[in-house]
This record gives structure tokens, C-alpha cells and sequence, in this order.
């Protein structure tokens, strides 16, 4: 009872007078509650309309955000000057933004992952059950399977003439420079989503729970303004597979597996990274 | 009373150590207050000045919108060199980042609509009466023209030579293309207002209340990036309206269906959407 | 006393549960605290360090506010490739963006006006004196010099071979155009500033007392977006001074009276606006 | 204890009725917590897992920001047309976004410097200790070399051709131009970092704490707008000497020292006018 009335205010930053941002916090007072790890297998969830509704969610933000962002890259790819387009700087633009919009809706319904790479971060970290991490992975290809598809539907020709969106390794780079671009641009961005969702964080910094959704855009729109020209930026295996089954070339299934390994080995870095460096919760006894 | 008292930190995430960012809100007990459907007709309203006053800030809102975001694309459009310009992205900026303000100045005023198509929408969810919803719409219609009419006083050969920066399906698009582009963006931006104004969302999560203007913004600058080689972006039929009043050339009403229709239906389906999928309001008794 | 308690949370949004963001607020209990008129001559502020103090700040930043965003305007003007530049795009970002920095500095000391329009506008809404108000219009107009002056330091043939970023109504618009263009583009940014510190509004919604500083250096960059064709956009008779004073040509001079004339009658219509017919202030009795 | 229960809510404004933005605070009332000046040394830190934790999130916060960064330069430098990039202003967007993602992630940790400059300006204010300050600059400089390296071993070739994105006075401009370019963007981002973790300010503004990583991280994004051209900007040693050890040719050292010098003297005036001038703690008794 007295842990509620403490936590009434979580949101406001309950020790800014002790520790501001730019000093570092020291306080080891135990004033957050540390969900416990999600077990393998939840079955009691698999009863409740929230569940499938989180499924629900990820499908329509998945097929937003592919729906949005190729369709941004298709109006920049199709124009024959580059100088009247929104440039690469409109497309980043486009991706990060809208996972900021899309994390926005979506945080309290099935709490915005919209990526299987952030999935299997928070999976591997234990925040959610493995049924529901695959369920969110089988909606999440769903979604963007329909979005690019409806992409392909605006003007196809246009769509085929441009690799449709789809993820390569750019000439002149090797398959080692995309997979370590996609390691380490997954790796800023779950490292992200681990620091806006993080209990202790959110308990007391105010900014952390408040400003959540646009980091995690940022993020997204930081990675593609810097490995757009690498590999055209996937760090999200819904958005390489859903363009890509859509595009259906060869060429298009050949770097297909870079975008698998990559996204899922830098949000495992992250996770590591957030639970044993920044956390070090397993040297810790969990109250 | 004690209901009162429990809401009274409701900007703060009360339930952040349990349920943050990243892990799906499964909590069911009630903890917000929903507000009943409002009426068709709400008599007593009219006698109040805050209706009124409501439907002033819509009439300037809308104008300050059609104002900013018509004349950032004539200077773009009237330039002869595309890179001395602020190009499509600057444009998208001043459309988007004008609804962020005008979201801003407006919501505690008129709930800061600015756009016929958020009105239908959060009227078919019963959460404003018929008479606030026409009185809201004549009057967005009105400020967007005042808003068009004042840029082409600046510049007539400009404004005239350059479409009045009225909506048009673009050439190598098909009507369908365009309704669907308008449909899919409305339902972005009105889904995205339905997020942002929800009672139970907006109780749990610190960031919703108060990020609000933000992503609603941005989701007006994202499908600008997206859809403006289509359709040149309406998903506000007082904006096309409007454009296509003060441009009033023949072939500017030959479109201007598919920007009424468009836009109420993306909302409609948002609202279902929201209200149906998300909310499952009709499934639950009200409290 | 009660008063108080009932405040401390004032930047919790106390109603959200009632009047979300996109319904208008009817609630009309007074639950907020609306200073009495500011004074003309307030004789003991002059006696107090937090006086100069502000008007210090002031100074420091409308230095730093022309100096980042002239030289942006040197850097872009002074390139041979307009494509290898940040573009009006990047200039209008340097002018919004450098004031949402400089709000959220000194928003706490001075006020954050930093903009002889934004200080008469709420000198004539009673919200500072007019001995505070002369004072921040001189320490502001110094610092534009200074921040001008530092510009032309660097690069003294680049400074005064692009008109030393000065205003003038551009070749092809009439003075009217400009002073029309002045006055809606303060009336935009003076708009916003009223509702982000408005005490009913900031009581009420969430999101106005903690956004406050980005929409308003948002208004300041749509504008930018908006007008750069036309006048250079002034917005800021002090920016505007500043920068002839520093170029001191002929013609630099001929049209600087737009950009005081227009920016305070925009600031008037603004003030007008926000306390006659959003707040009705003079129609309700004070408590 | 009773100075505990008034703090509980600090990030909510509790003035906001009497003192909203656009007026200057007058109250003196003490309601915050100023914490007392950090000894040079404490050898209790030394101890704890908490300090080499915050080293760590150093190294990896200036890893990542270079990481990202120099990518994007070398994007944007590689490609045949300056059209088809993200430009100058993606390149600003790169180091401010990655800034304000990075501040947001390790605020809570370290502080969120990531730069040498932010942790001298805060040493001389006295807000951590001398053994702190050089560990974490040690740090900062591990991870921005190895940044700059794994940029480097993307495309040697294409790295090596663009000077590894190592900071110089461009040609046409003297090196006391460069110096003093660096002494005022540095002076914009450390008066942004002390704005934003001032203890009184906190307490008194709820825009303070929570906004804060986004102002710091826009300071930059500025700065690079309107210092690119004159010294590609470097605000930030650890960035500077990162690239220059990476790129290792002797024109890359010729400059350095306005890149150490320029930023520290920057600091230092921003840590001066924050505490002598803005809060004139020298002239109060500490409580």
C-alpha cells in the first residue's frame, strides 16, 4: 500500500534535486518494482482479447509503417530530379518517424515493438513470453507483407523499377559491411527501447517515460540517415522480409538472411548490454 | 470522491513499473472515468460563449494552417532552382508542423480539430455532438478559404500559375490511386488523434497526454512525405475546399470528390478501428 | 493552503479524464490562479538582481540567437552549389530551432522573450511592466548587434556580399506584401506563445506548461518556411535591427520600418486575440 | 522530512499558475535542493560499480555517436550528387539527433556527456569530481576512436579521400575564426546542459527535466548548421581527436588544438555565466 502512494508520482522526477541529468545517479534505494522475468510460456494469456488485440495492433503498425515509408521512397526513387524529391534525408525522415507516431498508439496495447528485432530483444531479456514474441513476429511480417503490397498496388512499374523497396548490400560494400551496419544500427536502436522501457529509468528520471516514443523514432531516423548508402538501411526483419517477398527477384533473396542475422544479433547485444553491463541484474538479488 | 483523488497525478504513468513502454498493458482495473457518448443535439451548448469561441479558434486555426503551408508551397514552387527552395520535405514540415502548433494553441480551446476529417471521426465515436461537429466543419471551411484567398492576394500570378496549391490526382495515377492515398493517410492521422485523445490511454501512460500535439503533428508531416506525389496530400477536405475555392479553375473540382470522400472514410474506419478493435467499447458495459 | 495542495501537480493533467485533447473543455471551476495585471512602473524590481539578471539573459541570448542563425545564412548564401548547403530548409531550422533552445534556457530567468514583438505583445496583455519591457527591448536589440557584429567578423566580404542578412521585402512583392506577411507570421508566433503561458491553460492540459519551448521555436521555423521569399522574414524587430545596424547600407534601411510596424501590430492582434476572445478577460469578473 | 513531501512531484510546475513561461521568475522562496560542490577527489566512488558503470556508457554513448555520425559524412561526401544525399543539414541532424538519443539513454547513468567539454564545464561548476571527470574523458576518447575506426573499416578508400571526417579550418577562414567558432558552439551546448540540469530550474519549470535531452541534442544539431562550413564543427574533443588519430595524417593534427582549446575555453564561459551570472551563487549562502 505505502509502494502506491510512493509510485502516484512516478512520473515526475522524484530525486531531480539530488541527481539532474548530467550528474550521475547514485542512490541504491530501492524505489521501483522490477517486473519478473515473463515465463517461457503464458498460457493464461492466450484467453484474453488483449492479447489478440496486441496482434491486432502490431498487423496495423507494421502495415502503416511499410505502407508510409516505401511509398516515401518510391516518391523520391520515381522523380526524375533528385533536387524536387524529399532526398534520403525525407525518407530517414519517413522510417523514424513513423515508428515515433507508431510507438506512440501503439505502447499501451501491445507496447509498440512494430519490429521483430525489438521482439526478440525484449524476448531474450525476458519482458514478454515466448508465445507472444512469436505472435508478435508472425504479425509483424503480416503487416508489412500488406503494406509493401499495397505499395506495389499505387503504381507498380514504378515500384519493380526501383528493387521495391527492398534491402541489398550496396555495391562497392562487402556482405561483412552490411551485416555489421545492421548489427550496430539495431543495436542503437534497441539499446533505446531497453532505456525508455527500463523500471528503474522510468522510476526516476521524468523524462524517460514522457519523451519514450521519440528517442526510439529518433533512433530510427539516425540509423537510416547513416547506412541508407550501406544497405538501405533495414534494422527491422518484418520490413526486409515484407518488401522482398512483394518484390520477389532473385537478387532480393539473396541479402536476405543479413537482415535476419544482423537485427536479431545487435538487439541481442543490446539486451546483454542494457541487463548485465547497465543493470547488472544478475548480480543482483531480485526483491 | 476518492476517484478524485486517485486522478489526480493522472499525467504521470502510475502504472510504469508494471507496465512500461515495450510490454503489452494487460491491467484491467477501471481507473479513468469515460466519458458517455455525447448527444446528437446538446442544446444547452449553444447558449455558452465557450461554443462559440470554440468555432472562432477552428475558423483561425484553419486559417493560419491554409495560410502557412499554401504559401511555403508557392515559394518552393515559384523558385526556378528546386535546391534554393525548402522542396517537398519543407513543405511537408509546414503542413505537419503547423497542425504540431495549431494542436497545441487549439486542443484545450476547441479540442484543436482543424480538419473536417478528425471531426466526422471523433463524431461517429460519439465523443462531440452534431450540431459542435457541423458548427466545427463550416467553420474549418471558412478559415481555409479566408487562409487560400490571403496567399493569392500576396502573389495572384504565382498562386494562379502554380494550381493554387489545390489537390489533384497527379498524372500517371488513377482515381483509385488517389482515394486509396487519402484514405490510408486519414486513417493515419485520425488513428493517431484517437490514441492521443483516449480516456484509459491517456490515464495509464505519461507520455500520452502530454507528447499529444507532437505525434498528431508529425502523422500530418509523414503522410505529406509519402502521398504529396499522388495527390499533393488533402486528408483535410477544408483544405482542398479551400484551395480549390480561391484557385477556382474547372479542373480543380474535378478531384475535389475524392478529397471529401477519402478523408471521412480513413476516418470513419479509424474511428472504428480505435473504438471497436482497440477500445472493444461495445463488448463492455459502461461504468 | 488548499490552494496549494491542490496545485502540486499542476503539470499532471487534472482533467484528461474529462476533456481530452480533441473535445473541448467546458468545465468552467476556477482551478487556477490568473496574476493580477503587471503594473506600469513596478519601482521595486529595479532594486533587484533577478531584474538585470533577465535582462542579462536576454542579451546573452538574442547574441547567440542572431549570431548561429546568420552565419547559417552566410554558410548557405556563401556556397557555389546551392545542393551542398543546409539549404532555406536548414536556415529556417537554424532560426525556430535556436529559439526553442533559447525558450527552454531562459524561459525560467527572463521569461524566454528574446523578441522586441514577443515582449510588447505581453506588455499589452499587463503581463510585465513597462520599465521591464523598455529594458528587455534595449538588452535584446544590443545583443542582435553583438551577434551580428560577430557574424561580420568572420567573414566580412562573404557578410556584405549577401546583404548581411538583412531584411527587405524581396523583387516582386510590395511593401504591403511584406508588412502583411510580418504581421500574420508574429500573429502566429505571438499566438502560441500566449497559449503556452496562459495559467488556465497551463492548470489544465499537460502538455502546455512541459512542451511550451518547441512549439513556439516551431512557430518560428514555419514562418521562416513560409516568408523567407518574401521578406527574409522578420518576425523580430530586433533581429531585423540588428542586422542593418551591422550592414548599414542605404537600402538596408529603406524597408527596416516593416519590420517593426508589422511584427508589433502582429503581437497586438495576437494579444487582442488570446485575452478578448479566447480568455473574454475583460467580460469576467477577477477573483 | 517535510522538504522530502514537497518535492515528491518536482518535474510538475508548481508555479506555473503564478510564474508561467514568458514571465520572469521573482520568487525566492527556497524549494529545491541545491546538492553541495563535489570534492576533487572521492575515494569512495572508486569503489563502486556504479562509477566504472558510467565509464562504460561513456565509451559506448561516444562510440555509437561517432559510429553514426562519420557515417553519415561519408554518405553524404561519398555520393557523385551532393542532390542525392541527406546534405549538410542530414549531416547536422546526425551528431544533434544522435546527441539528444544518447543524453536520453545514459542521463540516468552517467550523466549523458559524451563529450570532454560538457565534462570540464560541469568539473569547473563543481558537479562531479576531478577523478570522475578524468575517467570519463579517457573514456569518451576510447570511444570516439573506436567510432571513427569502425567507420573507417566500412570504406577505407572512401574515408581516407574525405579526410576521415577529422575537423579543419576550412580554407578562406583564419584560425581565430575556427577558434572562436568553436569557444561560442560550445559556450550554446554547455549553457544548454547547465540550463538543463540546474537544480532550481528543475524544481521550478516542469519543462526543465522532462524535455531536456531534446535541447541539448537540437544545441548541436545548430551549431553543426552554422559552423559546418567554417570548421566542419567539432564542439567536442573526443570527436575531433577521434577522427584525427583514425585519419592520422599530419594536416589532420595542425588544427587539433583549436578543437581541445576553442571547446574547453567554450565551457568554461558557459559554466561562469550559468553560476556567476544567472545564479550568482558566489554572492548567496549555501544552505
Amino acid at each position: 500500500m505505502q509502494a502506491k502512494e510512493e509510485d502516484v508520482c512516478l512520473g515526475a522526477n522524484k530525486y531531480s534535486g539530488r541527481q539532474p541529468i548530467g550528474i550521475a545517479a547514485q542512490s541504491e534505494e530501492k524505489d521501483y518494482w522490477e517486473p519478473p522475468p515473463a515465463p517461457l510460456f503464458e498460457p493464461g494469456e492466450l484467453g484474453t482479447w488483449s492479447f489478440y488485440r496486441a496482434g491486432i495492433a502490431e498487423f496495423v503498425a507494421t502495415f502503416l509503417f511499410l505502407y508510409i515509408s516505401l511509398l516515401t521512397v518510391m516518391g523520391a526513387l520515381g522523380s526524375k530530379s533528385k533536387c524536387s524529391t524529399v532526398g534520403i534525408e525525407g525518407i530517414a525522415w519517413a522510417f523514424g518517424g513513423m515508428i515515433f507516431v507508431l510507438v506512440y498508439c501503439t505502447a499501451g496495447i501491445s507496447g509498440g515493438h512494430i519490429n521483430p528485432a525489438v521482439t526478440f530483444g525484449l524476448f531474450i531479456a525476458r519482458k514478454l513470453s515466448l508465445t507472444r514474441a512469436l505472435f508478435y513476429m508472425v504479425m509483424q511480417c503480416l503487416g508489412a507483407i500488406c503494406g509493401a503490397g499495397m505499395v506495389k498496388t499505387f503504381k507498380k512499374s514504378l515500384y519493380m523499377a526501383n528493387n521495391g523497396g527492398a534491402n541489398f548490400v550496396s555495391p562497392g560494400y562487402t556482405k561483412g559491411d552490411g551485416l555489421g551496419a545492421e548489427i550496430i544500427g539495431t543495436f542503437v536502436l534497441v539499446y533505446t527501447v531497453f532505456s525508455a522501457t527500463d523500471a528503474k529509468r522510468n522510476a526516476r528520471d521524468s523524462h524517460v517515460p514522457i519523451l519514450a516514443p521519440l528517442p526510439i523514432g529518433f533512433a530510427v531516423f539516425l540509423v537510416h540517415l547513416a547506412t541508407i548508402p550501406i544497405t538501405g538501411t533495414g534494422i527491422n526483419p518484418a520490413r526486409s522480409l515484407g518488401a522482398a517477398i512483394v518484390y520477389n527477384r532473385a537478387h532480393a533473396w539473396d541479402d536476405q538472411w543479413i537482415f535476419w542475422v544482423g537485427p536479431f544479433t545487435g538487439a541481442a547485444l543490446a539486451a546483454f548490454y542494457h541487463q548485465m553491463v547497465i543493470r547488472a541484474l544478475p548480480f543482483k538479488s531480485r526483491a
